[in-house]
């Protein structure tokens, strides 16, 4: 009944294997050592492209790397309003760039709207310093919402990128969650379709602590190990980093994961939408489910040993929840069960 | 005979035995676990002391945020011409703090001469604006060059900050082969003389990555949980770090490792002062040694499949180097043996 | 029937010969001069309270330095969607403050919403790291709009940010239109009312370039005279800064150039409300006035030699003004005359 | 007597001029009026070349507007130990660039050693994060110390630049000072012996307040205009700026006040050189002028009405100046006359 984010759960048997099998002897420090190179190879492999990885520490991490290392004065990024990047890194974007902004822009479901976006980037005509000048779009693949841009959608964004000279990042906190849900190759989803760079993570999906930056396009992002270096997470020991990634391609595991975690948070949602006590928010189908409910009722589940979180009304849902309710999100992780979900059915049908 | 690094030695079993242990089932995230709060209390129970701590993934993390943490506009830190702070940070600290100086200040051995530190500290006086305002002292221990301040060195150089109202903070990357070489407790070797806050270091001491700011002062560093977060260094799954700091204490590991790797030291600083081929930089008692060698005879060795680094001249021994010459570094890891230095010794002597 | 902006106006006849006046001999540097003490001192009779003055060359330098001043890690400061602070210094208070942020607020006629604040303060919770810290209140007075915040507005505003321990500043670029607008005292339309400082700006009010940053609560923005000196905002020759300051307090100059331009402006929105051509935007009081017209109506008597600026259309405007038409704004400047009124309506009636 | 700084100076009576002429009517603001456009290719003439002007308010803001101009991620600038940059800025650049470093190089009479500088490039290698880069190498010129690079001394600096791809910064707070003594063209001094920008100081030769970073060339500092507003430089009224570079240039005013005052500046040369009392602390033959006192006979001589200030030792210095003794600096100004310097001369030798 533990649902309180996927980030709750530890590490995945198998990547606890990679890291002892990898724990003894020597390697080369700062990312040079043989299993390094061997992981970043796999990436390749996995991305179907030349690309540079750049190891770090958590996404947030991932994520202002990802901006700082396009920043120019008076950059802005326009991301989501309901982001990770603007909502959840407690301003580390703007930190890592000095002072960059992130504009924010709308749309249903978590996802950027193509014409609010347009709008957004119109706000910010070329060589115009009073006001600053757009460099990034990022988006997050699974959204925040627990949906899936299409392929469709993600062309879209990016035709508005790069019409404008932006980059285009997608956080990819919970990539692999996308990719089962919607079905397509880690290439189809990111530089097929106009994604300059991930933030590949791990992390919520069976890792220790395991998060990437991966970069396609090599013209950007060419100083990006300075600005590694300098937010502090060059690791000496990368290879507890690769060791984890190693594991974690290995066989699909990383699929299996996430198809496992879907499939949790589908059961989820099945729930949600035959409860009479509660009801969906919106559909999602990965594994971020969200309903609402009665705070009076839901303080009374989390005493009996559930756990989930509120979350912030989207403006599109303001009109629907009722003054004594709530938003709650409810996360599957790779260790959730069939069971959990009953369990958690039977607090709040009883 | 690989003495690169000590950080290229992976992670001890006892430190892979916890991170196993505590790699199921579910803690909350964001270090607020139970293990996380254990882990705390342990570093409090280590110092004798109430103590706040900042779990971080790198040194370069734990140096930064303890110069950001006490940051005044045209803040200056004040450290050593040789420390790490300054020559291999990749400029992190002045990074972290948006533009901070760090102002160089000599002294034999590694270590700041109490007398270059009240010059330099005198060189910006109070309130003067077109310099900039002292608001760190920072020291390394063991420092860069291996030699350990003794207590009353300690005294001296806290005397100095304490007299100028300026926080003192020490980079204790190897605080482990700093304190069994000084032969005194944590608590003697920190805040009882002076010091307001340690980057702890354990990663270079057998773990995979596990590094923390411990600060003493509950006056100063009060927003560190702000800089941490923006630097991207809060982790998610913070119990993979605290499971390493767990095993650190346990049954004094710690100790072991360090007094371990320091033994070897010894071994290689006796082979070095026997030896008719190379000769002793200056005298250390830990985990690294400095010799001076031939570049041409230096460069056989390597291809002889050893492993050491140069290091740059330190100012007092310029004269000392022959322009055919080199001065290196061998430093000993945890797991580093004797067979190791009697093969690099039978490497160089014939 | 220019009309641009009250900053294509040059300097007043009183500010020239001022600065005429001051042009010889000799004067202590960086604001330590006797004329400069003497201003400081006024600034202290006309504020009728003790005040910290830091003279700045513009505007966007007295906003940023404002922000920096009370800057903390993760630091916010709230402001309105519209304020100049966010749409037109070019990023200059993110810059400044190495990426602290603006949390835009919405509210009718340029003003801040209380409400709006309120739930915006809300959402960041004290000491919750994944978000930032609220550490700014700023308000324009006049707004960007045109309009006055009263006295009862300004309170209802400062009793929030007093609430949340949030600094209060005033950006008061046309402090003086305000001021003889809203028909008070300086020091009730400051820090009677809880506004902590003040971006007081005379350029647009017939200066060349005098501005500063006046701080009433000696316990916020210390080290201002740090931040200042790093923006390079302190002035080896403050007494050209200072001269203009002593002709513009002395014999009430500044009331009278902002009397002049709001009667102009009074004048503009009359012949806009009686016109059957354009309509006006929304009521202000100020030298500022906002019409609605038609787009190729406009451009027309902009040929006709007329000059005013298209401004961004409100959020609350957005289905009043037609897909053809556009909003505009009008400035009346210290020199603007009736004739220039007169001109203007003979271009656009006929 | 008063040689205290060419600050303590006001404006001279055709800088006035110019600011009467231009101060009524209107202007189109922000840099882009008719005089502004003029101005600027005044300043193409002055280099016989294309250059972009930035105009700014001091030194300060020049000289970081420089390094922030081409600054990269772990960017590093190389200057004198006693450059401006780093003695009197109050780590200003540190602070435009977020945390770009300030690596000092050594050099007798001011000027930096090229053997220094190669020495200190040498320690930044290419691509290695763990240090950062070199991005620029920023010389003043007079220097600090009054004395000027030669034609051959700049080629030998912007040799080693080239060599390196590192940008080329002149810091010319006194260029026409330089100028008139090294007897050169504008272009000579910059641009064809490699400067690739220079901060153009006019407001301590007769100026209240006119700086600009020219850039000669076009490849860098692309985005200065972005910087320059972030830092609060973009002025409403260039103009007012502008009108005084209008009347600086007209007549070659400048060179008329930089003769002057260097002649003043010889004047004082002799009188120290001819004294029993004091002697000269190093030759130099612009406006700044050094000698060696005792400091209980100074300080008569400041009760007596003299000005001037105690300078840092240098460093080559230190054994010639006794524990009693102290150097201090005399500065003439373009108001300076020979009986100031005679009163001076009786005040020390009577």
């Amino acid at each position: 009944m533990l649902f309180g984010s996927d980030n709750w759960a530890g590490a995945a048997p198998e990547i606890m294997q990679s890291l002892e099998h990898h724990s003894s002897g020597y390697a080369v420090a700062y990312g040079d050592g043989d299993l390094d190179k061997r992981v970043e190879e796999t990436f390749c492999d996995v991305f179907e492209t030349e690309c540079r990885v750049y190891f770090v520490g958590t996404g947030t991490a991932a994520n202002s790397l990802a901006f700082a290392s396009v920043m120019r004065p008076g950059g802005v990024a326009f991301c989501h309003a309901e982001a990770h990047m603007t909502a959840n890194e407690g301003g580390a974007p703007e930190f890592a760039t000095g002072g960059g902004r992130l504009c924010l822009v709308d749309g249903e479901l978590g996802k950027i709207s193509p014409d609010a976006l347009s709008a957004a980037v119109a706000g910010y005509p070329q060589h115009f310093n009073h006001l600053g000048q757009g460099t990034l779009v990022t988006l997050t693949q699974s959204t925040e919402g627990g949906t899936c841009y299409s392929l469709e959608e993600l062309s879209a964004i990016s035709a508005i990128a790069k019409q404008h000279g932006l980059a285009l990042h997608m956080d990819g906190a919970r990539f692999a969650n996308a990719l089962v849900d919607v079905g397509c190759s880690p290439a189809e989803m990111t530089w097929k379709n106009g994604v300059d760079m991930v933030s590949f993570g791990a992390t919520k999906n069976g890792c220790w602590c395991a998060e990437a930056l991966v970069v396609f396009n090599p013209e950007i992002a060419k100083e990006a190990e300075f600005v590694r270096k300098q937010m502090g997470h060059l690791f000496s020991k990368t290879r507890f980093v690769t060791a984890q990634f190693q594991a974690y391609f290995e066989g699909d595991l990383w699929l299996k994961l996430a198809r496992h975690s879907n499939s949790i948070g589908n059961a989820l949602e099945k729930m949600v939408s035959q409860s009479n006590r509660i009801r969906l928010a919106w559909p999602s189908k990965t594994n971020q489910i969200f309903f609402i409910a009665k705070r009076s009722e839901a303080s009374v589940w989390l005493e009996a040993g559930a756990r989930f979180h509120p979350f912030p009304t989207p403006r599109s849902l303001v009109e629907e929840v009722r003054p004594d309710e709530q938003v709650y999100r409810l996360v599957a992780s790779y260790i959730s069960t069939q069971a959990d979900v009953e369990n958690l059915s039977r607090v709040i049908h009883t």
